[in-house]
């Protein structure tokens, strides 16, 4: 290889630097601290890491024009992946074309391996089959003169006497199709009908296919399940980062552009449809065999196997927008409203009440929203407040109403849904743990990518760091430092780092670091642009990024005011519902999925429980609008739980102030609570054994501490 | 003025000739027989004579460029009916502007006098006020903390305690606007309802306005008629020319267009449903005082005194396209086909089966129709064949099934459509009328207006012509032969001529010429061109073409044709019904108002019965398109009768042949009816009273003949 070092720029995270002439793109990206998707681990047969070399925008960037300075194109490898047009466009493969000079390269969204991390699969939660959309096949009559009856008329006759449905009406898109289909089948169709009552698709001939997509907006993620509605098998999951965050993290801040910015709400309404339609877009991609559609992103549709048999995948289904017959979907109020195009604003302000609680029907032609344009659009219900659809998705997929035990089901996204109860009643409220939690406003905070930190022991004594990141199976302190290439902290770690950081001393019990007990220690400092105090985890040489890796005094509060309102939130509950404990603790979205059950439960983010009663549910709310894509009676289910839901909204509670004040506080021993002091040593003792081996004694001194 | 002539060329029609220097453009379009409207005589008030001098496009005519030589703008006059806009693009009114060399001139669909004559106005016919879409004025709480219920479902509970109304929807189109309304509205909104079922319009403060049109698509005319939902007043009618009369002049061709024209369907689609916006904004223009909207074209909104109390008009109403709410359409089964985007190619061919008989509701959107998007389109049913749901008009406005009385209902369009029956059955066919009794396919036919002969008188001895033109009160043989303009023939004078034709031997009982009786008559020749014989009704000096006007045999042959399925088509109903008479005869359309009754009757156009109960019902499908607008329950009577009525396939009863062959004989003598002889020789007598009183005598004389 040449020792030649050219200027490699990444889009649209703008990263930068020079890499020896020879190096492969995705290893550029790599050295650089940019995410790009390697399944096969560069074995070039996965064709993940597409990426398109930009021509002639080099110039603005400040360097040599005279740009795309990458090896040549490799037909027999990057064809299978990247279609003519693709190609024509500067789409090569990042394990494939290597650097030759200077060169802007873009990394679309599916190439980025962040997106891999959002942990939205769907889970095995038990549904009834009963989708609102059904296929019947049908055989009718061809007209004579003595009954020379209308085409519909004929299909209404047939539906009356095979299946006893009466009184249906068709789409009139629908019924554009109808002529034809009953001559091109010869008399034998195939009539999809919503909820028993409107033809919305008819085909020629006999098929049983039907498709419905379930998808979950959340403020910073879109996840989209597809599924089979004759099976109940979900074909595919994809996920891409909702296109509003370009607007601002959180919903006040999506509201705040809607109120300020003309046309700001038109605008992230059709962001956020241009965001479904391409998941949709590339779920349908994923239905073709490698390659036959050219986008090259997909491996192909392997179905799940439901039936646990054995048996081989099935041919590709090969699926048309047309195939998706049905769609469900929920998110939080605001996001809910902003898709709808309804004013977000009014939710926003006290007493936030939303434009609209029930659920709707709503035809996709309508939104916008490429699937078969006939079908319709069922949007869950909102309960209150910011506690939107997604939390009746919750609970549709909980069911904590049809549950004896009193359960307290936390969803913690950007916006933290919690809700409270049993089969007698059921409270909810909505508390603005922003996203810290899920490593978001953390200074070094990021998704749970390789090189993120997520585990991590501080030395009481020394107050050195150990960590682990992911991607790497060895704890640093078996490591070359050089090769841990930590990138920043992600959601599971942040817990970690707290609990380490006072049970080290490092901070007080108010979460300020302990400027006595730290002064000359090499790993605090002040930070040198803006003078706050941080505490080094990780040094520039341990990273990819080439920066130390610092948590910040601002950092450390944006976890405490989180884990203050979830904690607070979860109290005033229990003491509205008249309880002092909850039986089962469930905790949805992706934090859900990672967090270490015990620091959680010692660091006060909520009231006591029996830990093996602690359970990360995942999605959940994408679970429930899964549910109601598969069984219809799951929408009236909605309809019915979103008003019996009893909201309360926390900000004017008198207490919460108060409460919100003392769950501040690290780790949180609430007064209610004491006999968890107890519990709080034996689990920090186990929770010691989950670092490397070394540590355990020094667990037990802290203990004493 | 100037002796200097120029040449002026009008388009679309393409007539030109020269005119001195100094003619107005509408003495110009006179003189080369261009219809140009002028409903004020050329006083410069009513602006109905709006043309547009064409720039640049002179040349392609062969004529030298340098276009556009008119009298200078006039603002005093013009302004007040052509905007700032219009002026630039070259619109100008037409006895305003002056000739003053080559000019191209373009005459707009509004300002051609040729519409004028389509004769859909509203008729007064018993309806009750119950619309489909009602106005709600509703007060609600505003939100508060304790009750921070949705917009939405507060409207809901408004409904539920005021109105009784429940389980309301919302049309998301129409949800976007509450919140707005809520507040803007200081929590009292006015809400349009539409089937007490969903709520399509809300709009803040108290208001009673709502609006609706009534539209009935003809293969050849478009009429819609603007109505209050409120008070059933019918505020404006409108029509133009069906757009897609350039794809062919009936449904046959219209459908041979879709089948040999790659997107034929679409185009014609789009054409009339751009015709249709155009006629509703036509109406919303109506409703502003003159030239405040700009367009020129309408004096202003008088509404229908309806209350018959003489109070004054009330102020103009300024309406917008969001403040019509509902629509109603009816049209024939292709018409009705091609407007929805139903492939209309089996209707054509046997057995006939429409894609749907059912009435539909569509949303305007949906459609392209510019109303209100929320609102939603009532489309009627069709019966059978190409009867479609603008007979179920004819049949809800006429109401047979509700009446003891054996009713014949004739409506002749270009298609004829036929029903027939009391309250205990109705039967109903169609006929290939053609459109030759409205003047279309006729060598001379036009529409009615000015210059067309609409009524003839042949003098059995010399076969000298006699005949009267619309918009001149002698008759040719009490004026300068130079003065009639005679421009073509019109529908109601077709009868005449033919009856005349016969009554003085010109034709023979078979319809052909009598060559014998006519040799060496200077009107009897054969045509330079193609050498068919053809009789002169008016020499070129007579007319304002300057060419003979004349009728051919071909021309009989049509008008034979028409009569002869209309009349063999009456009778062969009649004769499945088992009846040898009807009670009335009803003949809608525009020739039922203009048709000379005693000679339809003589000349064999329906069956016997009393004179004085034929009725010209006029546009009897767009009142009960009208009435389905006004009183949703004439909609669930429309589907009821659409069903019930039993259709008739013409063309495969074994006797059709026989009697149409019979029917076209002249007159047509029913063998079932041999007491008509009598009738026939009273009322011929009674006719030559209409002529001028000279012609009474021969009329006597020919009668013997």
């Amino acid at each position: 290889m040449s020792e030649k070092q050219s200027m490699v720029i990444f889009q649209p995270s703008g990263r930068r630097g020079h890499v020896p002439d020879g190096t492969s793109l995705i290893e550029a990206a790599r050295q650089l601290g940019v995410d790009i998707e390697s399944l096969c681990g560069e074995k070039m047969v996965c064709g993940k890491c597409i990426v398109r070399i930009e021509q002639g925008l080099f110039e603005k960037y400040g360097i040599a024009s005279d740009p795309g300075h990458v090896s040549a194109w490799q037909e027999d490898v990057e064809a299978k992946f990247i279609t003519a047009e693709q190609k024509e466009q500067g789409y090569r493969l990042g394990c494939v074309a290597k650097v030759q000079g200077d060169v802007l390269v873009y990394v679309p969204e599916e190439s980025r391996a962040g997106k891999q991390v959002v942990s939205k699969a769907a889970r095995e939660i038990p549904i009834t089959l009963n989708p609102a959309v059904k296929c019947y096949f049908l055989t009718v009559d061809p007209p004579t003169m003595a009954t020379p009856t209308g085409d519909f008329e004929r299909i209404c006759q047939g539906f009356e006497k095979e299946y006893g449905l009466k009184d249906l009406t068709i789409d009139i898109f629908c019924l554009r199709d109808l002529p034809g289909a009953l001559r091109d089948g010869n008399w034998q169709v195939t009539v999809s009908v919503w909820n028993d009552r409107e033809i919305i698709r008819v085909r020629p001939g006999h098929t049983q296919r039907a498709f419905g997509i379930a998808i979950d907006v959340g403020t910073t993620t879109v996840a989209g399940y597809l599924c089979d509605l004759t099976t109940m098998a979900v074909l595919d999951t994809a996920s891409l980062m909702n296109p509003q965050c370009k607007y601002g993290e959180d919903v006040m801040s999506r509201i705040t552009y809607h109120m300020t910015t003309e046309g700001g709400l038109e605008r992230m309404r059709d962001d956020i449809i241009a965001g479904i339609n391409t998941l949709i877009e590339k779920v349908i991609q994923g239905t073709f065999p490698d390659g036959e559609t050219g986008t090259g992103t997909s491996s192909g549709l392997q179905p799940t196997d439901t039936a646990g048999d054995g048996t081989d995948a099935p041919p590709p289904l090969c699926l048309t927008r047309e195939d998706i017959e049905d769609m469900t979907v929920c998110f939080n109020t605001v996001m809910h409203h902003i898709f709808l195009g309804l004013d977000p604003q009014f939710v926003g302000l006290s007493p936030f009440p939303p434009v609209i609680h029930h659920s709707m029907d709503i035809r996709a032609r309508d939104l916008g929203i490429r699937i078969n344009p006939s079908a319709n659009i069922f949007v869950l219900p909102n309960e209150a407040g910011f506690v939107g659809a997604d939390n009746v998705g919750v609970l549709i997929a909980e069911a904590p109403h049809k549950s004896e035990q009193m359960q307290l089901l936390i969803d913690i996204g950007t916006n933290g849904e919690l809700v409270l109860g049993n089969k007698d009643k059921l409270i909810s409220s909505s508390c603005a743990t922003g996203p810290a939690l899920e490593g978001a406003q953390i200074a070094f905070g990021m998704r749970a990518a390789p090189g993120a930190i997520e585990r991590i022991v501080i030395d009481p004594v020394t107050r050195e760091v150990d960590y682990k990141v992911i991607g790497k199976d060895a704890w640093k302190s078996f490591s070359d430092p050089e090769t841990m290439q930590a990138k920043g902290i992600c959601g599971s770690g942040i817990l970690d780092v707290l609990a380490e950081l006072y049970r080290t001393g490092v901070i007080t019990k108010s979460g300020v670091f302990n400027r006595k007990g730290l002064q000359g220690h090499h790993r605090f400092r002040k930070n040198a642009h803006n003078g706050q105090p941080e505490f080094v985890l990780a040094w520039a040489g341990e990273t990819s990024i080439g920066r130390d890796i610092v948590i910040t005094q601002k950092d450390i509060r944006q976890i405490q005011l989180a884990k203050g309102a979830l904690y607070a939130g979860c109290k005033l509950m229990l003491k509205r519902m008249g309880v002092d404990r909850v039986d089962t603790v469930k905790i949805a979205g992706a934090f859900g999925t990672h967090v270490d059950r015990e620091k959680a439960l010692i660091m006060g983010l909520f009231p006591d429980c029996d830990i093996n009663r602690i359970q990360g549910v995942g999605n959940a709310a994408g679970d429930g609008c899964r549910a109601a894509l598969l069984d219809v009676d799951k929408r009236a289910e909605a309809d019915r739980i979103a008003r019996s839901v009893e909201y309360i909204e926390l900000s004017v509670e008198p207490l919460f102030q108060k409460e919100f004040m003392a769950a501040m506080q690290l780790p949180h021993m609430s007064d209610q609570f004491p006999h968890l002091e107890g519990v709080v040593a034996e689990e920090i003792l186990n929770q010691g054994q989950k670092g490397p081996k070394k540590h355990r004694s020094d667990d037990m001194e802290s203990l004493k501490n």
